[in-house]
């Protein structure tokens, strides 16, 4: 009997360590393990802090939370939470009598809401590594962000519903072009107008141009039904939409 | 090696039912695990919909994530993702120039924030039970709600730092005595006011019951700096602190 649990446990020490570290190449030692269990309790409750703006402004991920990131959107789960949204999203416009004016808006951001940017972040640490404005800028001139399913699929029901779509990004209009080719080459079409930020947005926080941008749909006699975006700044404010959608991202936080 | 193959597979297979479902009286099969496997991708993300207020409105937590939600909630999820929030909170607190003219406020809600009332929910599903008002006002008489260990902390940090407590709650005048002696029971004191609903405000929102008691607190010369809540409804509408804590509660939604 003594035999057979030794076996079990060894079994299972091994299976879990093939499941959960297949880049190790080590066999994980029982205090390494228990080290890693303690590693992704600490790192859901982070994640947590960080998704309902609990930590406020933070600039990279926690170092022992690496994997648990990289796991998480390389994985199931980044897809499997933002389709959920998608649903809330979705449930809320059918129950919308959307008018025959054309006033009835619904807002998207673009990074890591339209296009997500897993490519880039790949080769960046998954928001391990301060925010590197050029890099980034170098790889939005690409135009190589990959969709994200659930925004386009809600986007295309939101169309079929009658809403009208703006896109509302942080963005600097010198990418206007590379974005806009970026949206259609993914699948995006005929949204009402691209916002991005003009040379007297330059220094505003995120929070206050996109509410200024929001308010002067409202002053335009749009009624903002909905509000899609990966981050609070893109909510937040004033000028807020009736209804607001949160999408995951646990790489990075913009103010 | 087939044979040792075989050997770990169900090795794997017992150890993980042992560990995933201590109740079950029966081996699960693959295909149940799997299933199980999927419930817990679709559970997470339906509680990030929650978390987040994506969701909106909800009356009871989906069938297939009950024994998600009393994991949470029973095990080691909850009172580490409450620990983390108390944490940002502190954080928050510590980084205010404290006034000595007592008007730096901080205010807690009760249920599932100040007191955690697990026995009451073990006792009706874990939020799987439509919620019985008659049931839970039995409950709230007997004054049995236990600490919920990061708020306590918390609550004792920021007395220590000079902040005025105020206790903001949905419960109604009915229940202050039952609700001051719980709190001081689990090591509650020195609050500075006990908020109840009085008869005017039985059948108003939580939100704006809230909302409108906060903005007294500010016409009374308060400064809100942090508000601490379970609910969303605690922490939004008017008057809002300058920084929310976001609590976790998988089992129910109060509009």
């Amino acid at each position: 009997m003594h035999h057979l649990i030794l076996l079990l446990f060894f079994s299972l020490l091994t299976v879990t360590t093939t499941l959960t570290s297949p880049e190790s190449h080590h066999l994980l030692l029982p205090s390494s393990r228990k080290l890693r269990q303690h590693d992704t309790l600490y790192c859901d409750s982070w994640r947590f802090t960080v998704e309902t703006n609990d930590a406020g402004s933070w600039s990279t991920i926690p170092s022992i939370c690496f994997d648990f990131v990289k796991d998480y959107v390389t994985g199931d789960r980044y897809f499997s939470d933002s389709k959920l949204v998608g649903g809330n999203s979705l449930e809320f416009a059918n129950s919308i009598n959307v008018s025959g004016d054309g006033k009835d808006a619904w807002i998207f951001d673009v990074d890591e809401t339209l296009l997500f940017n897993l490519p880039y972040y790949q080769d960046h640490g998954f928001g391990s590594e301060v925010f590197d404005e050029k890099a980034f800028d170098e790889w939005m001139l690409l135009g190589e962000g990959i969709v994200l399913p659930a925004s386009l699929s809600l986007y295309k029901e939101l169309q079929q519903l009658g809403f009208t779509i703006f896109i509302l990004t942080g963005r600097s209009e010198s990418f206007r072009n590379a974005t806009e080719t970026n949206l259609r080459n993914v699948g995006y079409d005929n949204w009402k107008k691209l916002i991005l930020r003009g040379p007297d947005d330059k220094h505003k926080l995120a929070v206050d141009y996109k509410s200024e941008r929001r308010k002067a749909l409202e002053d335009g006699g749009y009624r903002i039904r909905g509000n899609f975006g990966d981050q609070w700044s893109d909510l937040v404010g004033y000028a807020i939409a009736q209804r607001s959608f949160k999408l995951p991202n646990p790489m990075y936080y913009i103010a």
